[in-house]
């Protein structure tokens, strides 16, 4: 018969310590996890980025990855984007009671494949289960913490009139693929999320551009959203061009046959990037040396910094207000 | 119309930031969680704890807290048993749509109290939405980050024959108090959860007493697991005394009504001491002149260092073996 989580695994006795011991530690032993004390400690100093996600995404398994490398990628992109690389990361479960161990085992692999990967080391953890119905499978929530060299740290750069707006490649794929994928859609292979770590390329970018004035990773509310955040940040105004917009071909057709704009939809290897002017055509020429970052462009500039507004020139070459995500629903992509 | 938490709250869009904007800088506001980057950044030093906890416990309001002071004191104790005063937090909900806004506001406000009363701040933040059961009402993470004092580093030092076994206080009382309440039993004033932050204590004493060898908060599996976790991590016999064990007279009754003994009952303002046998007294009384551990009392002692095991000697003069927490069923108690 199939092994099922059972409440009981979450009880923190003897079910929970012999998952911990030889499962989680199986996947993924390190000398800071293995001592399993009720923190992890380790020696750290200088100027550390912290962050937070959890993750509630249907389908947990999805090509291109699942619930398990997703919540390592996310919260380490949530580290780079403020240039910090990622060190230790946090791994909590809430399990419906009933999941399959072998799909936790396949999530356990996905993490440890995904961290390892990155360098990044699980070094604390949890696991809740509750009951039938009072949860979806499995959530994961993930904390992070990175360090960031002072070179790396933007924030204090100011975004102003004539800095350009580059996205990082290919937008809107994540959401809209999840989106198919939920409907039951059969799909080429090319068809599939974005999901990747976004520091490969912003870490050395930032390295190598003093010129980086901002980066977000654009992920719920896609990048029509990032950029209203940038232009109230900043009060400035932001103009972007459709035709510039680097999309897939799939990703144009889904967009149309779902109703959702790829501009609204959430990718999860994707970041936009403001920069000086002087530097934005080197910049491209960097990113495009990067696998996740080969399809970089620049697709737009801030136009002044009187009030915060994103506008977007259609293809057909009219202009319009680009506001934020409202009341959209595209749940659980994430 | 009561308003209620709805999907596209957790969709990355404008009511997000609405409610993170609105709500939660109302409650958590400080420099750090201002900046409202993807990453909160803050200088620090030294030797590091990191720790996290997701809380699913029903109801989420109950006598002596909820589940927004329990997600603060929780991670925080997690924290202070290893020598790390509490520093910043995270903090994540997946919330399933419905919850009422008032519900999500007094748990803000609780975590509000909570962090203020020790001094944490909440740094970094995620929020999620599920539908209806797919979760329950309101689950919440939290991580923690502390810094450990050189003399408050206890894991160095080695447990062993004579070291005396103390508890902070009466035992039991967060499980058995969550499953009356469950039950829909009505209960008395001083029926109540014992929730606190052990680090008012803990952190002292650390600071105080080099004999202090092991300190962990009973909560899942109560004080019969801890014991059990310290037996085989040091290879140790321990023998508790029944008669010794500081218990309150409800928690007696009630356990006897539900079938738990206390040994197994979680607590979440209670910790387990090893100590050196000849600062034990000295630590009894320092203990006794805090309001959280002003029933500390020694319960036993490490007889041999030849197999790990844990004994009870009962009330009746009988020896038994003290095992850990097994299939036992208290489920969602934290």
């Amino acid at each position: 018969m199939e092994k099922l989580v059972l409440l009981s695994y979450g009880s923190g006795g003897e079910l929970m310590r012999e998952l911990i011991e030889k499962d989680y530690l199986k996947y993924l032993s390190n000398p800071i996890l293995d001592e399993l004390l009720d923190s992890a400690v380790f020696e750290l100093s200088g100027k550390l980025a912290f962050t937070t996600d959890s993750y509630v995404i249907t389908p947990i398994f999805f090509k291109g990855g699942d619930i398990g490398s997703l919540s390592v990628y996310g919260t380490a992109n949530d580290l780079a984007v403020v240039g910090a690389k990622p060190l230790f990361i946090s791994l909590s479960f809430i399990i419906e009671e009933g999941l399959p161990i072998k799909d936790l085992h396949k999530i356990l692999e996905s993490i440890s494949n995904a961290s390892k990967g990155i360098n990044v080391n699980v070094v604390t953890g949890d696991t809740k289960v509750v009951e039938k119905n009072k949860g979806d499978k499995i959530f994961i929530n993930t904390a992070g913490i990175g360090v960031i060299e002072p070179n790396r740290d933007w924030r204090s750069r100011k975004v102003d009139v004539d800095d350009v707006v580059i996205v990082s490649g290919d937008i809107g794929e994540h959401g809209l693929y999840i989106m198919l994928e939920r409907l039951g859609m059969k799909t080429d292979e090319i068809v599939k999320s974005d999901m990747g770590y976004v520091g490969s390329f912003v870490l050395p970018l930032l390295d190598n551009f003093e010129g980086i004035k901002f980066v977000r990773d654009a992920t719920r509310g896609g990048v029509a959203t990032v950029l209203n955040e940038i232009a109230y940040k900043y009060n400035v105004e932001i103009e972007i061009e459709e035709d510039l917009i680097p999309t897939k071909d799939w990703v144009l057709q889904a967009s149309e046959i779902l109703g959702i704009d790829p501009l609204y939809s959430a990718n999860e290897g994707k970041v936009v990037i403001i920069a000086d002017k002087s530097q934005a055509q080197d910049i491209i020429n960097f990113l495009k040396k990067f696998e996740l970052s080969a399809n970089a462009t620049i697709i737009g500039k801030i136009i002044t910094n009187k009030k915060p507004r994103v506008y977007l020139l259609t293809k057909i070459g009219s202009r319009r207000i680009l506001e934020s995500l409202k009341g959209d629903i595209l749940p659980r992509i994430c």
